[in-house]
């Protein structure tokens, strides 16, 4: 193994309604720095496409900014993900929440022909090219399936058959998965895990994350 | 120990710098699941404050609610503080974080003259006459000497003079603590651990909360 790992942790916002899921992004945090590895995380500098009242679960007719409030899950220290360059880091950890799919892309309005963040697309091809192992919780794969499908990239988000069907209108190999398990792609270097797709509790979100940054290292 | 302990986790927003630290609040209750304890999440229901962009640090010009946004971290499953009942709960959990000091009362602002919350007094004070063991980390403890200060109740916040001075002021004991390790008062079954008052890493964090977790669980 590598001496020393760098990971690199994507945010989109902070909140499992409207941004990052908060237990799976800092369990992601926790795994890496229980690792003994370092991490930085980014966003991208744009708006969110919604701002959910937690409560409620209605959404409200406020404006908030993508790397603003993941900024409060990284405790300030986060950079815009235009910086993100491939040659400082090893592995590359998306967590799930919503905001995947309607931060990064608008994948839970328009499924597979969405469009995806033009500095995601980049940061996710870039990492594959430079042999990066990437890392993704819960509903954050079918990200990496739309800008990987087209290599035939292998992921998980655990058992949801009309997910799967989208993950594999992209090109993509889905493989069903326990919660705390992983689907790892040797090929491509992909690591995914269900969470709180499947997770019941915040310990089997925990354990399938430490598993994940486990995989991930092993490939390193 | 009793069987199945279940914890109250008061929440006062959604990051480090105007709500709960959302690592602190995470790991608690991750810690909390870990021992196989079931939890529940309660903010007042009141307006933040302040609300602080966590790029910049600087004071922003929205507003915000206590309980909405503490129902990020708590994935929506959070009731009014107002709604706890000491005869549902073994443990009440007190993460950090500036909101405890600028939501739940203005000791940011005024010191040991601050005024606290009445729902949040309320909760401290029917807690420990009904003999809950009360936890607290980060900053959150000051809280607590405030209200329980003249009982005698003995706290840390980990070594910070300036503080442990203002704590004093409240007729409490201050005791110096390592960044992981707790404060016990078992007089008055409060446990108090550090966190991001000394911790370096998230790790730290984690193990802190679960040893405050475990002695507070031992006088269960």
């Amino acid at each position: 193994m590598k001496k020393n790992p760098r990971f690199a942790v994507v945010l989109s916002g902070c909140g499992r309604a409207d941004g990052s899921e908060i237990h799976e992004a800092t369990c992601a945090l926790l795994a890496i720095d229980c690792a003994n590895c370092t991490y930085q995380c980014f966003a991208p500098d744009i708006d969110q496409a919604a701002v959910v009242n937690h409560v409620s679960g209605k959404t409200v007719s406020e404006k908030r900014n993508v790397l603003v409030e993941s900024a409060r899950i990284a405790r300030g220290n986060i950079k815009p993900l235009k910086e993100f360059k491939t040659e400082d880091y090893d592995g590359i950890i998306f967590p799930g929440g919503i905001g995947a799919v309607i931060n990064w892309c608008d994948f839970s309005q328009s499924g597979v022909s969405c469009s995806v963040d033009a500095s995601i697309r980049q940061t996710i091809w870039n990492s594959y090219k430079a042999g990066l192992v990437i890392g993704a919780m819960c509903i954050a794969p079918v990200v990496i399936a739309k800008v990987l499908g087209g290599e035939g990239v292998k992921v998980t988000i655990g058992n949801d058959e009309g997910v799967a069907a989208s993950i594999r209108q992209t090109g993509a190999v889905f493989e069903a998965c326990a919660t705390t398990d992983v689907c790892v792609d040797e090929i491509h270097r992909v690591v995914t895990t269900p969470a709180y797709m499947l997770a019941q509790s915040i310990k089997e979100v925990c354990e399938g994350a430490d598993n994940m940054v486990k995989a991930m290292l092993e490939m390193m």
